[in-house]
């Protein structure tokens, strides 16, 4: 995409610049940022946190690191996709800060999966945990929504779990890079990798409770 | 308190019900009911579910489990205490939901903390990444809450931590009776049990942090 | 066996001695010990290490604490058993020597059935990997024996898996009275758990292959 | 080494053969053949197994993967180094296989640290643990010697423990290619990666006893 025959690399010129949109890792990044401001340009990487029904209702949330000035002329963009975009500072901190916040929706997923199935095993109504969950301070979308998926099953895909997995791969090489170990997180990676294998890759993230309960 | 010379066992008779509202486990609770049962009176498992904070604003959730009847009777005070109320069926369910909601909080609290030591470490300021979970779909009372408890320090207890490493080790007790592998709460469950070694067993249970970031 | 109306303990008298071999947990083992030293009587407890073929070979390891001159008294005995015996001091010690012994093999045995599962998986043939096993610092009996059970599949029981999986959970429950976090075990312990949920649990200790290749 | 202005490739042509010998993954290894062998030169990958002392006794195992006549040229060298070679087929075996031993040698080290943290808590004696190894059929060089060096402290280096750490790492990227859960591994991953956070990087692989006892 930037760099090679077609690249956008190209045409970047004193006057142009480049938003980096897709998922990539810090390093990446780095790498598009140094060629593009070699080249007189300015370039923003911008990491979109949220789900398919966050992007319907328009209420992604945009992390985006860079150049200021370019950031600043992509708000009028920035909030017809979603609510809130936030500027984090030098490049990289954007795909950093999505990391972390995909780790921390990956473990809480695989506990929720691992309650639900200890709760079917216990004789307890699956629906019964959630009408409670409802009501206590760990109610939020993400645990009611895939609460719901996990008890009717199907598990059609707003998150592919192949996805979750592979943030969940690259948070862990993070934490190797900067020598923080991450024993919650590695055990959830083998999780989701499980399913996986199990052939849930392509199914919504929530399908990790087939796992639990097998 | 039920059994021995100044147990409530000795006054239950046919017109006499009893409410247990301290945290056991299904099968002692099981050994109460019968007792109770055996003399004639009715016995209800009532486990509480909430922080300090919701006790103060009374919005505590109670699950209860057992005689159907002294539940109905129990509402009025009930309401006093939480908004909510649920009956479960048999006696030791209530104390079995109240074991997997605290397994699910317990992992998603350590995983809370694991992000926010990688964030750290990663240079990224946890106040941002804060701001931004509360435009995500992760936002619910107990990662705001927690969360700002790891940004500040000083852990004020809200929730024991030995509390739920106790609770985590008897959902894991839970799992083993029904052979139902727990992967991700026996490694939570290790990392609550280092911060109790560390000394933090009576702060907050947001203190799980401080083992993170050693 | 101890206690009530046909125990040994009717016909403890100071002329009398008592060796427990069943494998028991520290606590137990010292309530025993307080009932016969009350009568006068001699308590040793004497934990035996080794597998069916040890046994066979007569290569069993005798590790005894309580009374040593019920210890001195025993060793024609425990001579005939295997070769070595150890005396270890204050009742309990055996059974937690024991249980530190178990925590080893159970995760070397895990991490070798992990090891194959990868092998298989990466087109390597696992005979070759035990015929290197042999010639490497690993080559031990458990390592061996264990590596040619998982190539033969059909795991007949030398040692059975669920007793395997029972002194994980006692070693746990060791390690949480003494506030020492054990992760690996506790990973271990959920691995041999789940093998016995497939199935397995009066299989061999070394079916928990039959998990990592699940 | 092989590619650029100074390396071997320039000198390769069909009457030489390339002998790679440092600690290299399957996919460079396949690279480095692929271009030797365009230039009609003969490749084979030669991994060596085992620690300094194994190296000082000339008892080190030689796994080869890649051109057999190669294999059978180099014999009367890879002797003088160890008494084992063993040729394992297409180029990638060698490694793979490496990386599959060093998965077993760092579960099983991981495991024996865990052991002795437990046993000295209990109060139990580290060197009466390691006489009773001695005669266990856990007895293998690698438990023997790993269990002194916790036992003498200091942690005089025979492999480091970042190498360890290294290998660990490339085995659960083997297993995330493959899509081949590695619980365990990944548990031991940390545990290595948390005792490099701690300064141990350089020292001993056995030094991961001390994040045991932190």
């Amino acid at each position: 995409m930037v760099f090679g025959n077609c690249g956008v690399l190209l045409e970047i010129s004193p006057a142009k610049g480049y938003v980096e949109m897709t998922g990539i890792d810090a390093e990446t990044s780095q790498d598009i940022a140094e060629a593009i401001n070699a080249k007189g340009g300015r370039y923003l990487e911008a990491q979109v946190q949220g789900s398919k029904t966050q992007a319907e209702e328009g209420t992604l949330v945009i992390l985006a690191a860079g150049d200021r000035s370019l950031f600043d002329d992509c708000q009028s963009c920035f909030k017809a996709m979603g609510k809130n975009s936030f500027y984090l500072g030098e490049v990289g901190n954007a795909s950093k800060m999505n990391l972390v916040l995909q780790l921390m929706a990956g473990v809480t997923l695989a506990g929720l999966a691992e309650g639900m199935a200890l709760a079917d095993r216990a004789g307890l109504q699956q629906k019964d945990v959630l009408e409670v969950l409802e009501l206590t301070s760990l109610a939020c979308p993400t645990i009611l929504e895939k609460g719901k998926a996990i008890i009717e099953g199907g598990f059609p895909t707003h998150l592919p779990l192949q996805h979750m997995q592979k943030d969940l791969k690259l948070s862990l090489y993070m934490g190797d890079q900067l020598e923080q170990p991450l024993p919650l997180t590695a055990s959830t990676n083998e999780l989701f990798k499980h399913a996986k294998r199990l052939g849930y890759g392509e199914h919504d993230a929530s399908a990790v409770y087939i796992r639990a309960r097998f």
